[in-house]
């Protein structure tokens, strides 16, 4: 398997079981509605287990933009792949979410609140604050990128994710950390922290109606994009900064 | 102990352990009842974690048909053994699901309504719309497949599920990734993912009731059994493919 | 530490973590009132993660009359050992109780339902029916024994339970295995499957309530003992059986 | 990165995630609100399980002055270094503490109730009883630092919490200890178990609050400082007992 099919494969099984679980919890008629925080945060922390463990041994397993940019920002990822790497995770988002919908396609049709529907493709703020929103993005991404470069014991390179000899327990940390980033720092803008796992599911959710701008809700489209993009930049230098 | 026998006693303690979570959340006065999904899905990840443990070192712990189907196809395991580890499996099933009838009897008693009872056997849709729910089954197996495929590294062999060195650490990483397809994806159909742990308590129940074809439900017993038939066979023949 | 002192000392941490979340969840005015059974069995499955770190190295830790009896029988571990073991298990599961009733006290006091604080203590069926209760207990510690027997690949030996190297991690294997038998067949009987988990604190609540009878529940009281004796034999047996 | 950064880095991570999973539960509006014990507990072990990870490779991950007292006490750490720890430390606890605040700042805006708000800084007792609350405060830190101690196999050495080998695997035995005391322990008094958890984050609300002294409940603020500080010497000094 190349890596940009490890990324786009990576990233559509991520994105399939992560917005699979919140469609379980928030559509009308569904066996796990109303389960609940507890099984959204563990379903989206196995999703990227689910994830890391296809591409980890390929790709590195970034599955998120951010990723790929701050290894290139560090030296350790060439930068000419960094447009193939997004394009396969954008497209895998995509792909992943239209999945989902297919799966859920009846609940879909029963949950008559538009608002819930979209919570199960795209992320959206429990309170809408712009600049608030921006920075709990920011600071999100900024714990998953700071603790990820920790996982590797000192130097910045992707396939140190997972530790040798471990086999798929490997990809454990990185699922724990997305656990503990969503239980605690979710409550707020749902944490995409990951802008293809916003942009992707927005765009099937986009084309699913009839490509009617409303369905993009554009206002906020921008949040779970650049946050992450700060945020991650952020990490990077910092970590550089602080490891001399 | 013989592969037979391993396979046997590992479906049995899956099952018992898998459908007794769904007795304890389900049926009337347990403990547990309506402790919710993610009762269930921790449940039934931690049954295949000990259906697992008991079963790998003897038989690769296959305790499900299409993962036998798969290896056979991949020429990773003799087709000549494929009907005893069928049968194995399908006894151990059935099994551990008259066990659980045993254990919670009393509270089959105390439970009234039927469609209750009948799912501490075996699976149902949310809602039935035989087209999609088959599309469900085949998508979750897919990834119980695709995934276990790559916990390997780069072949398929059953042994290599469990890593060398981890003692039953090894089976940890397939009971997270049944926990993960359940959250996400057993919403819709209650993720048989697996013909035997659906049809083999679905004879226990229709033994139960005194042979009568209505507990069997055969209207619907054929898409748990079909659907994980063909998620598995295209995993398979898609991670040949892009194996090369 | 010698081994008597570390299997009083891990069972008593096991009982305190483990009764503890029971009067956590059950009594009134907790912080973790009503959080229900995923509260209660990931309680105790950490409270054998803790008191199986801090016994294994120097005992074992069987922290349960029944492994040890169940070793003895393999011909593993010595005959005269038992009496001290089975007296420092049940010397520490009394202690364990004592303290969680000191810990919890101002809740105990708030709480009117006597049941309900007898249940910080010790199990009780959720439907009484003496045969079927035995029966559950039997099964649980059936599967409690014969997976542990597993965890070690092929032979019975105690130190066996925590794989080389890999450190407290080894640890969670029978960790898992509580929780799994606590979701799945605990909502019967409250899965005791150790009878010093049931019988000490048993007699703490007896002392603490002025040595009388009514609070030792008598009539039950031998089922959690002689079921877990039961269902360990036949594991031990079984398991000779099979391994030939 | 040097030890003090790494101390003030790991605690403001875990207290930034520890106090954010407590905001998302119990503030208005947020995504997770009223996901209850489960939610709350999980984070919190999921928060030193990332502080651990930043910090242990550094500093032995400390983050909580008792356990750099518990070894200064055991001849493993040099006291001269105690009280850069200890300012690391409370100045990471407090600057966490007011990440949570601009985080959630829209959500606790729309918290009427100020215990509710407070609660996402700093504990407080179920039932004030300023004896039982120290006791539970003293028993829940003896069980921390003794079930560390037994981490190491048989010696008192900070950078043995990480087992070799394990990559950050290794910083799951604290955090399932941790889990284990929030969800057995945590139900009277909040599980402090660590002084600067309570102090630091006490710390910003006072100063958040115009520096008015209510804010600071100094009544009950000296409990989770002594208790864990007893309960850590009781630990140190028993298990240099036992140990001979």
């Amino acid at each position: 398997m190349n890596q940009f099919l490890a990324e786009y494969l990576g990233t559509l099984i991520m994105i399939l079981l992560g917005n699979g679980v919140v469609a379980n919890v928030i559509l009308q008629g569904t066996k796990g509605n109303g389960s609940g925080w507890i099984v959204i945060t563990t379903g989206w922390a196995l999703a990227v287990f689910c994830g890391v463990v296809i591409a980890g041994p390929y790709s590195g397993a970034h599955l998120n933009p951010i990723v790929t940019l701050a290894l290139a920002i560090a030296g350790k990822f060439d930068w000419n792949l960094f447009p193939c790497f997004f394009a396969a995770q954008l497209l895998g988002a995509t792909s992943g979410a239209f999945l989902v919908w297919f799966l859920y396609k009846d609940h879909f049709d029963k949950t008559e609140d538009e608002a819930t529907r979209a919570a199960c493709f795209y992320t959206a703020p429990a309170i809408e604050n712009k600049g608030r929103n921006l920075f709990n993005e920011i600071i999100g991404t900024f714990v998953l990128i700071f603790v990820i470069f920790h996982f590797t014991g000192a130097e910045i390179k992707s396939p140190d994710i997972i530790p040798v000899g471990l086999g798929s327990l490997g990809a454990l940390p990185v699922a724990f950390l997305v656990w503990g980033i969503g239980l605690s720092l979710g409550g707020t803008t749902g944490y995409a922290i990951n802008p293809v796992r916003d942009l992707g599911p927005r765009i099937a959710y986009f084309i699913i109606n009839g490509f009617k701008l409303q369905y993009f809700r554009a206002a906020y489209s921008w949040i779970p994009i650049l946050g992450p993009v700060i945020g991650s930049l952020m990490a990077a230098y910092f970590y550089v900064l602080i490891s001399g």
